[in-house]
């Protein structure tokens, strides 16, 4: 369809307005000094990447063999490097660390040592996700075969992405790691925030609709199943009616804990080591371990006829 | 592997069957005119680039910076210029204007009107997003910083396409806009019918289970987290047992309410202004103004030890 | 930036590490006979294929009319029979029916058997899912024309890819059936496991969150909203207090049944033909046909001013 | 690397001198009214659509067999014929017959006849290439199989380009046959303007540096090998000492002539049947039905030791 | 632009004709027993994974360094090796070992046989081409560095083309190698037949129009420009006046001997050790070793003012 | 088909070898330093920009119009500007300034100077290259509008490449000109070496078999055909028998000369302004302004019947 000159000059008008300064401040970081942007497309290749090296054939190449794993490894992690030295370094740009970004190339320096250390650090990553997939093929009755674990869980999806984010926290990347576990929760409905501490072996089974808080502490082999929020109650404002940051307000989950489909735990509470919440539950105060806690169903419902 | 016989005698009658016009009545749209029939591809693109246009350097090209904006700006309007004109004439030839598509000229030229329509409208759709952001940014104590929110927050996915869905609602096109909510579903679990009526300033907080019904109003500085719907209780029948269609029938959710994970409020009810709606709750009822509703938590539970 | 020694030798020691055999135990399955694995990304067209076959237009090419819709619809099944007997011999590798993947040509010949049942069964599973577009066409006062449940309903990406592995499971394929409904869940929020047995005119509305068991029956005409879940209650123990596997351990779900959104149901419970379950009750005993049981609204909030 | 602010203000000046209308006259074609511009993209799937066509498997899918090969070809025919419509217009705007270019859908329509005038002609050029091809066959003692002369000529890439696009030539469509002669020059070194008129069963061995003119008349049953040119001598000349357009110039090749390597034959002579041209000739005469035309060596080296 | 009866039913038509099994004899193979058809595409591909071998860095993948030299090299040879069985398969059952093409798994064991062969030789390949490499080095006065030869002269695309096809054609493999021969004659003009048997150190200039016969033999250490044809002079007919096959008819040349450009050498002659070729010389005759043969310039042109 | 343990092994070894240091010397160049290694796709993509920069609409996007030239004239400088300063970093390093690439930033950093450079001559290239089209269509008589030289004359291609690639030359960049120059070649056939100097209104005509060589001067207006070479005759060698370097060895072409097809021109020979040069002309002496030199015609063919 030919365009005529009305469309035209509102074409014209609506780009040039669209990219007036004034009209851009909140919704465009404008990069003065050349520095890269973060790019959602880069941040879901080092988790394709990660995802490839930790879990070879599952995720990335599928013909993987033992002739050739090494060779795809090594390949996989010189790729994950150079993504990561580009994307630590926009994450950085954005961040608290460079409040004078004139500096780019002394930021990739950086940039390029933390991503040294999380090239090191994927050894352990490994380590702690052999002991997820272990704990589900372990947990959950209708595994047939470990492989089936890594295939068709989407907790093997949502936890490889906080543990690789979680490191990156660590690192001190700012803003990355959230876009990792975001990418996760579009993928899976989990969202974990990288902030987390989460122990070794841990299950999640269906997910959709999980939360987990910042401050959250949840021990080793505990198992989480959908809907589940492990939340802030409320927030400590300051004399300024402003929340007071950084204070931990997410809850404290012990060793071997179960917490059935949709409860809710909020607030800095201590669930003890081996304690059951059940499903639906509501709860914001401390569970002695080894207690169960359950939804009293008789209250809940009426029938008619 | 070779393909014996048998295996293409199958195949040739498995097609010839699965074509025949009896077996195509309602999984096929045969297009008899050689109109354009909508692409969840196309649409997909569409809200991309109307993404990367209202937030360039977020969505769409990272390499954004003050100097080829406005030329990116352009080239994406003209783009999707081209793509609204074709999906809106398919969405058109589906809908009721056009019970005679032998026009296909007549609806494509109708439907460069709303193209243009809708292009002229992205400046306001910006300011209300600005106005979502700046919600995010200030509502959540866990942002450190604005860009932040547009790469991490699924509220901005989720609200960025209903408010383009919702102008192509105005603009009376037909199938497009609910193809855009139900992508934005798929990607963020956050389900927003774009004939609902939202006002500026709308955080949502996680997201994943929200539900917005069409009739639905919310007016300015709200917040809706994870979970919650705001639905229909039920349907008034008409004298042949038939839902009686356009009645409102979902809330209205006056300025800066606040709804926590997972409460439910159900029917044509009204929660007046700065009201807030616990986490859990059940609610198919008028909330007065500036009213807190929470669960009764000592209801729900037992303990067992 | 260029490389040091330093990364190089990380790099190098780290790739050797990752790749060393025991540290591969449970992250990557090596295929010592060249079998093929199971590949996401295979599989992914397979969905993408089979939906393309049984709603021409509305997923695939866009540009289906009647003049080429058998074409296309035998170039897919071609397209599809290829990657089945692929993806049917990966999982078929996996599964129990090959202790001796020696013989891997032998298990490609099985393969090849069931990929041509499943050709087989296309023309039924068309007709299964006709009827569950009908039902949400009929069901569901929003939808103003049939086009919009193909394109916007959730339901149908679930039900369909449910419907695809649900034949799977009948051929005795491994793994594969399960990658599908996984890739399902991700796009939709909506868990149901392939070997539930689910009647037709099946109808889900908005959709995340839910999750159906494995052993669930689900009869005609059954109304499902988002956030149910058909669960299991628990798990009956062997002598080594190990779970018992294959026993039914989730819902009978009734004929004309509706399950209103967050409603939990647990266990070998029967719910009778034509009850009805409120939303968010939490069921873990049988209903009778025709009852309508809901939540008992009073007990569950406290207001304060 | 950061940009400077030196750099950036060159490359504004630079695009701003570049894109100025007065710097555009003879290098870029502004398309006042939305009409579409050849794309030798374009271009290249037509050639690319109309060999699959022709010779289904040998160009395009390879997987053609007896099941779908009429699929195949309906298919490619049906893109072939969107594409023709759009490339005829956007050649017919820049031609003669549309000094107007203001009524492009009358000029679309017009081009949409010409591309069902090619459609039409499909079997014949199919016809045509057939005897092209068994000529080689036939022709060539070091061909092996007939499937050689499909995969390895690039005689056919040539010729079959030069049919397709003489018929166009035929249909009065400017400049779309000469992009099309030209994609195959560049592919094959050999270059046959698309108005010359070929016989059937030409064959062309090696080819790199043949050069056909546009008045060339060539009969049936003829050879070509690498590097002779058939082209024109000098040009006539108007009063105004410019050359006369349209007058024959190019020569007259009979029946079953054969024109060995490096030949060049120039102006409006004419070869007759059965006549051979041995290698390196040059000749700018009439040769007999039957002669033989060879280089005299003797004169033409010295030897020294 | 919508289709109308009149074009569909032409459509239809055509490919119902272009489809008819007697209209397909010359122009389409069919696979009556599923085997793999020859693939441009892929023979492509084999191509560029050689080359990518043979020469890291400049082929392929750009980013080699010694740390990842071997990994790519392995990776490349697997994908090789996969593609090499499937296009040799192919080959092979164009050809006459495979009159009965029913036992495709026997044909598809013994391209994999021969596909190890050529994995086997690939050393050896990149020893000769390592000596062309350098000759052109040594030879060529304009060549600044040694990367230049590799990266700049067609020369080396062409030679190394020419060693993996000929290697190929001493495997037996029919058709691929023409295959391969042709894609480098359309990459650079240069077209030397796989089977023609050739020295180490050979260099080729510019190259464009050089042609080389299936029976030449050329020595160590030779030199050619652009425009050199070594061809064959006449065909020796049998007593049904067909060209006998296999007979040597193409020049034999000897070591260290230079050939100019355009200089056309005909039939079973034979250039001796170190003899030099003049430009444009016509060459049906025996030269001895060390001799000088060029065209006698006075001959061939005469000044008009 | 499964890889047995004997294809396994030769796999490993090939690789192994193919990689030891030692087998690498000349076909290998090792990036110790990090430091870019130059890419055919990368010049590729160098010489696809700089063309639709020049020749907005026929190279390039096809939707130009003077709404949006500007925009993607912005956008492609842009794109071009950082892929300059990478190929002219690997060009550098290549080169004889960089004895020690272990100062890659600072190579970067030159590389940076002289890619602005470069983007500064893009409007007087444009200049050159406008003359160059006029040229053509002012010179064929075949030509039936500017729009069919600019989409069907290799020459276009030819010449573009050359005057980019001369820029480069005269900029000092090693390597990266002779990439571009040869990418030229295999398009076109015709061989331009970056480093001749060729005044404005160059037009060449069909141009298969076209070779230019280093030192070559041609003056403006001048026009060549197919198979022309503008060679060297000898070489002047230095003491150690070595050709030396840098010495002038081509033709000097004078203003609006003509050289018709396949003739050849050897050594520092001056052809006056105004002169001709006949087809198949082999000349190696000075020809005076405005003389017409040709083949004595009478000498070269003898005829049998």
């Amino acid at each position: 369809m030919a365009l005529d000159r009305e469309i035209e000059r509102l074409m014209a008008e609506t780009s040039e307005r669209l990219s007036a300064q004034e009209n851009l401040r909140n919704v465009c970081h404008i990069r003065w000094h050349g520095e890269p942007l973060p790019s959602v497309d880069s941040v879901k290749k080092i988790v394709a990447l990660s995802r490839a090296i930790l879990f070879p054939g599952f995720f990335g190449e599928s013909d993987i063999n033992h002739l050739n794993v090494k060779a795809h490894t090594l390949l996989n992690i010189q790729q994950l490097h150079a993504l990561l030295v580009n994307q630590f370094t926009a994450g950085l740009c954005l961040g608290e660390e460079c409040e004078n970004v004139l500096d780019v190339d002394g930021i990739e320096r950086l940039a390029g040592e933390k991503a040294m250390g999380f090239i090191g650090r994927l050894c352990d990553i490994r380590g702690l996700l052999d002991s997820d997939v272990q704990a589900i093929f372990r947990g959950d009755p209708a595994v047939t075969m470990p492989e089936e674990v890594l295939y068709c869980y989407p907790g093997i999806r949502a936890v490889s992405s906080y543990r690789i984010a979680h490191e990156m926290v660590r690192l001190g990347i700012p803003v990355i790691p959230r876009m990792i576990s975001e990418i996760a929760h579009g993928e899976t409905g989990i969202d974990i925030h990288p902030a987390a501490t989460i122990g070794k072996g841990f299950m999640i089974d269906h997910g959709t609709g999980i939360v987990i808080g910042a401050t959250t502490v949840i021990g080793d082999g505990v198992k989480i199943y959908q809907g589940v929020t492990l939340g802030a109650r409320s927030f400590v404002k300051d004399e300024n009616d402003d929340p007071v940051k950084g204070l931990p307000r997410h809850p404290i989950i012990g060793d071997n804990v179960v917490i059935y489909a949709n409860a809710t735990i909020l607030g800095r509470v201590t669930v003890g080591d081996g304690a059951v919440i059940g499903g639906n539950v509501w709860l914001t105060e401390n569970v002695a371990p080894g207690e169960r806690v359950l939804q009293a169903k008789a209250a809940t419902m009426i029938v008619k006829k």
